[in-house]
């Protein structure tokens, strides 16, 4: 691994500023326990970031893009081109992505990480680790040294993004193929049958699923992955905007930020990143349950339990931000509602 | 009935510009479907409002505050000097529905229908129909006149809201013993069993329920309301606060504005304005599944779905009101994104 994977250093969180506001929380005017799982939230903020009273504002999306070499063997419902198509539109403001990062004031980086095509406009940070991953079918998707440095990529990235300000951190993706790499990524970590691990990505036909389900399969038993070996996965599956958003949440979980999870591929980067470093799932949580049925299954392995149930699978991002207004309320409440003593409410009898 | 509530109109949900904005979300950068709940949503508003770009901000949310007999009974955990007490606190904005109303720039009534003590604070809406309800386990709990008044305020301060600029109406309550109220009136109407509809409210022990059921069950052989008739309900059960937020629901429709409910007590009242008028439910979005187990009975009487399930059970409007931003987003979602077309994104293959 590279320096940096070395040094990463995760705090442990603080249980002690999280029992405090526990108790804090129960003062509230409020039946005890009746804002439910708001207030579990503030006590989670509460320990990631060891204060009381944390900022989840301004939060910052980072949206990574990249190709799949397996889009050759037709696995997905939209031409490739596409990826570096939607690039454009992102940097246009065009995407869902962009609409709900505007709506939450999140500061919004768009990072080519692994397009296949070269894209020069204005806004976009350029970091292409190689032109999207080889064929994962037919030979491994990169190197090592290619994974780790797009883990790297996703961390300075990350790192940039909370020096200039972000409180809280959603990881997005773009990547034609990457429903794909995701099931072949959790098929190998989870060791679960790769039918509960495969949807319909963008909107294949059902009857492309089982092809989808074949594909993933064979190119397991060929690339046989180590399931306990997250470069060693990546480089043999990819994808490089998986890799990147893992190193981000490593970076925003290094400086106690909580990390906003969106979707299937965001899980999939989730579990690679905690196989990188088990404590940056401390500072993970779920915003949604996406539609895609790998989710679940990640969900699971992650030891979470979503915000949002709206039956979103989109992406880039989207079911996060979406989920980011319910953050926030835990924060305003713990730091605007009145305690029964000094709004001079009696409590319980 | 009374004059006002014989002249409501509530019209129609527009289908024709529901299908145009089906066709348009279609259209947008994202794969058919992907953005799941947002889009129904979406096509909801146009059906409401007439309008495919409708807007839903600023919201407006009113908090009716009345007072309730049957703590006499001691079903409640807290006094019922505490209605008061909280009325108070919302005044001075320490209440979770203060918090969550600012954070989405809502603007927000507290209306005086009921409450058993006098109140006397700058900011207040005093609306006082009578000084709390009856014990319903002794006596009716008002007059049908009473439960007409209590209407017509209701639908009075949500028009004065809506005249103001509200594009989307919360309405929310304060009473305590309203958990009581309104188990017996989801009993009366749906013939449901006892024990479905009885939670532990504002948080009385596992032991205390039973006793709640008992009183509530013959309470209603007491006083036998008849299943169809919304009045009647109201003047033998109560309670003020219910009559009043059904009001304003049937403002809110007939003004095709729409309503995001919030839990119990909140969907009580919506089935009451549904006995009314049964079109007023085309204007309701159900904003959260609240952790009060009649909560669930009422939301499938009213053929709804709920957005959120946080395990929230506080009252005040407070789950609606987190909810908001969902709405927000399936607006911004239509009025904001690109379409393939604009964004010259190929599509499905």
């Amino acid at each position: 691994m590279g320096n940096l994977l070395r040094t990463i250093h995760i705090p442990k969180l603080d249980e002690k500023t999280g029992a405090h506001v526990q108790q804090y929380v129960n003062s509230l005017t409020k039946p005890l326990g009746s804002l439910g799982r708001l207030e579990d939230l503030a006590i989670e903020l509460a320990k990631m970031t060891g204060d009381p009273f944390p900022d989840v504002s301004p939060p910052g999306v980072i949206v990574f893009a990249a190709d799949h070499g397996i889009t050759d063997e037709g696995v997905s419902a939209y031409p490739q081109e596409v990826t570096g198509q939607m690039v454009r539109n992102f940097l246009n403001g065009g995407a869902a992505i962009n609409v709900f990062s505007k709506s939450i004031n999140a500061s919004l980086y768009i990072v080519d990480i692994g397009v296949a095509s070269d894209i020069d406009e204005e806004g976009l940070i350029k970091k292409k680790v190689r032109y999207g991953t080889a064929n994962f079918y037919k030979e491994n998707a990169m190197s090592p040294d290619e994974a780790v440095k797009a883990i790297e990529v996703g961390y300075e990235q990350a790192q940039k993004m909370i020096n200039e300000g972000a409180k809280c951190l959603i990881l997005g993706e773009m990547g034609i193929g990457n429903t794909t790499t995701s099931s072949a990524i959790a098929a190998a970590v989870s060791e679960q049958d790769i039918q509960k691990l495969v949807g319909t990505g963008t909107g294949i036909e059902k009857d492309k699923i089982q092809y989808k389900q074949q594909i993933i399969k064979s190119a397991l038993e060929k690339r046989n992955p180590r399931a306990d070996d997250p470069i060693d996965i990546l480089s043999k599956i990819g994808g490089l905007e998986i890799a990147g958003m893992a190193g981000a949440m490593l970076a925003a979980a290094s400086n106690r930020i909580p990390i906003l999870v969106d979707g299937f591929i965001s899980a999939t980067a989730a579990l690679i990143a905690k196989m990188i470093s088990s404590q940056v799932a401390d500072y993970m949580i779920m915003g949604h349950r996406s539609l895609e049925p790998g989710h679940d299954v990640l969900i699971q392995l992650l030891g979470k339990k979503p915000l949002l149930d709206l039956e979103m699978r989109l992406g880039e991002g989207s079911g996060a931000a979406v989920s980011f207004p319910i953050l926030q309320s835990a924060v305003l409440m713990v730091k605007e509602m009145a305690t029964f003593e000094t709004a001079q409410v009696s409590n319980k009898e």
